[in-house]
């Protein structure tokens, strides 16, 4: 008995084309956004309007959330007439946020009492992948769950992996963090590198992004910082709440990570000069400042 | 009028395989090496043996050489009884070493001087590449030189870009190695994480790797890292003298690489453990041996 | 009309010698801890004992409060039941633990609304300097508080400084751990070259500790790396605590530095092997394992 | 038999008022520059000029030089014309310069060749050490030699320890450094939080210089940090000499030092910004372009 019915809860830049791809999948979506403008475009595309949580999924087969941080999920699901006092018994919740895997499995467990299967299934590929429904989806739960939820992943994303039980999948989107951050410093080195010895940032791009140094962010990402585009594919203010849930996690888990120390710290002063908003790429404008290399004379 | 007679220098775990695939492309090979044994095996395979730079160079119409480090390039050429002293004028010169770019220059001019032109050409891709003729190899010099060059490199590898003058070849092989440093660290941190997370490490990278997080690192030697097999694609001693390499330009151009002098400290750990020969991917012990994490209970 | 009665909340490690100095100095003490026999002993030396923080503070003109964390002091103070319930309106309050600044302002400004004055005054000096009252305290808060409490900081330490409004002695305490952090690493990176290049630790220390590379840690702690004695005067997971202070402070002001991220993601490699409740110049053991150095063979 | 002829090569910033130091107490000093310029206002004091290295040392009982590198240390014992062919045997060689541990062991295996005694005993204390004959002197060398220079020793410092064979001064001296640099990087992350944060820097100072977080560089440097001034006690570019100095010896020991590493990198960035012959307080202006702090608004 497949899912039909889906409540949608945080139609923002990735939530909205994410709803998107679900009602052309054939799925029935009620949406619903804390501010409200934000999910009516969505009416157009054949969405139901909700004014509440509550409202939202009283009918729901399956409720995916895409919210910013982890307080944001602990309210729509735990705070009273959220997803936990309002959806049917036996429905799916899927949140698809990046928050703390101590959250994803606090969730999981407040809403198996309510007879609600939860899985944490965050994702990469940003906006564009969100558009384009060719996003990674990291999925921690139930097996079950796992299997009921797969018609919806598939509307949404290319690789569908399930890493493990609730929190997995939270922590497998730490470790993309992890390696994301690594190899933004890597390649912004290499550049500023690359520009003191007075070499064409392009060619040095060409000549080793197909081997052993290659990577999707030189592939992707150093060219914008060479040309520097800074338009965020995946803004720096979002790159550091990652980072933050890394840091902590790691915390907790006593793990000591000294190069995502590092990079969490260089960010820090992306934001501090007002670049939060910049895309992660603009982490090349902190060692420009380093090395005191003028902006626009790459 | 192209190339036939070719010059090797250094025929050790690159050279060999390299000279080797210059004699199955149809070159005339006479190959040189300081412990000649390591020569020996070419003979079967065609190349004719010299018993010093100077006789093997005599007639040939390109050198090759392939030796460890700075001072032996620059013994190599410039040396008496070097390919400087002893090679016919109008001969092409192509060290595929990995050695500073200053020192690339310094042999560029003295070279020319001895009408004898001069390409720096580092490649990256390990022994497999120099087998399977798929290095990447990053050139600088003259056009004139590279183009003369060309048959050469196409016997030897895939990707073969001009980067620019004398020295932007080595140039962009350190921009190479600071990529891959990066990565490394970024890989090693990650699946640490994931361990004290209780992550599935193969779930972690088959999640991660098709994204925006993968990387030529992650999908070759994070499962190395993950297998704890620490053969040696590339061995931490090299990886090391490659990054004293990218430091000591770094000092010489005023670079400030906070990143790859954190990887480079921490790789000094690895050799302090007498794990210099083993694989870049032993960087994860170190990382091991910091977060507590015994060996072999991944 | 001067302080006689005085609270004393939270008689741990510190709080302890600290109430007692107060006894010595003539002063009324009230006692509370959460674990009651820790504040037993102090009954023998003349304090009032009080089964509750709302009997404690019931007739007192101060209150002092020395609690492990930020979440200890919000509940001491504004919990139902708390200070801010309890105590006599124109008391005056004063937490001597180290929390977040932000919960030094917010305990301060509900206060206010009690009509009690706030002083948020950490110290540094240790277990020693609590019972030698030579503690270092910082302050924040209004002028006439601070006057007001200089009988009680001159009965329990030696340097006072009033360093600004409320939070401002939370943000010193911070500063100064910053540079505790700083300079461990620095004595424990000095002694592991020593130790590598064969010299005598001691005739190291001997040398250095005089001039331009003395410090408090280098003449006090350096010592106890060398001779591996790792008795607790201040325990790493303590440091810890205060370096989390620091970098969420600093995330939230925008701050970034790179230096006590490392030493913050360093001694957690000594809480993951279990070293947390060694002394701080435990850090030693950190670079020790990095540099496969072994134990006891200093 | 006591030394009253004293050969002084390098008469510098720093050997300059050594010299006249030496004169002070009444030995003969004949002085050598390479820049003879440098070395005439000793004439008035009394010292006799001498032209080249060989004259100077010819009549000397003892040698001191004070030269800025390895490769002018290595010059003045061991060229031709140098101190190894020129000074009469038995004299006592010193040299005070800060240089690679390794050439002081090379050299003093050179001079026992030629029966002249070395010690390598570089100081720490800057200029205003020099000029007040307060120098630390660190060194390293035979016992009976050490001895033979007490009464030069004393002329020039305070603290002057033996701390062992040829080599140990030097190794020493990179010990200060070590801890040096480090101190810096917490003064300025101290600095840059408490700015951050809206806090008095001199309040701040003054509450944690007298305790655990109190070091020379607290009180000296940080000051001038919070002054803006930059006047050179020691300069930028001495300081990454010496470092350059600890990461060679580092390497060749199997010593990983990520601490000393981020300082070595970050000062790179004040050696880009053209802040190499400032003094080493100047690192503050690094953390502050990290951290987006206008200059001036402290």
């Amino acid at each position: 008995m497949s899912i039909r019915r889906v409540a949608f809860i945080g139609t923002g830049i990735m939530g909205q084309p994410m709803a998107r791809n679900l009602l052309k999948a054939g799925f029935e979506v009620a949406a619903y956004n804390r501010t409200a403008e934000k999910a009516r475009v969505l009416a157009t595309a054949g969405a139901k309007l909700a004014g509440s949580v509550a409202e939202c999924v009283r009918d729901a087969e399956a409720v995916i959330s895409m919210v910013p941080d982890s307080p944001d999920v602990e309210a729509v699901y735990l705070a009273p007439g959220g997803v936990g006092d309002s959806a049917p018994a036996g429905a799916l919740a899927i949140d698809m946020s990046t928050v703390a895997p101590a959250v994803a499995r606090r969730v999981a467990e407040a809403l198996a009492g309510r007879r609600l299967a939860f899985l944490d299934a965050p994702v990469s590929g940003g906006q564009w992948g969100a558009i384009n429904a060719t996003l990674s989806i990291m999925v921690g739960g139930q097996p079950a769950a796992f299997e009921r939820a797969q018609p919806l992943f598939r509307a949404l994303g290319k690789v569908i992996v399930h890493c493990g039980p609730n929190g997995a999948g939270q922590t497998t989107k730490l470790c993309n963090q992890i390696l994301v951050a690594g190899h933004l410093l890597a390649a912004g080195e290499a550049l500023v590198f690359a520009r003191k010895a007075g070499l064409d940032a392009s060619k040095m791009l060409e000549a080793v992004s197909g081997g052993a140094a290659g990577s999707w962010v030189v592939s992707n990402l150093a060219p914008r910082m060479r040309d520097r585009d800074f338009a965020p594919g995946f803004m720096i203010d979002l790159q550091q709440k990652d980072l933050r849930l890394v840091l902590e996690t790691a915390r907790q888990t006593l793990a000591a990570l000294p190069g995502t120390a590092l990079v969490n710290q260089l960010m820090a002063g992306s934001q501090a000069w007002g670049e939060g908003r910049l895309g992660t790429q603009a982490l090349i404008k902190v060692l420009e400042r380093l090395n005191a290399l003028p902006e626009g004379a790459a």
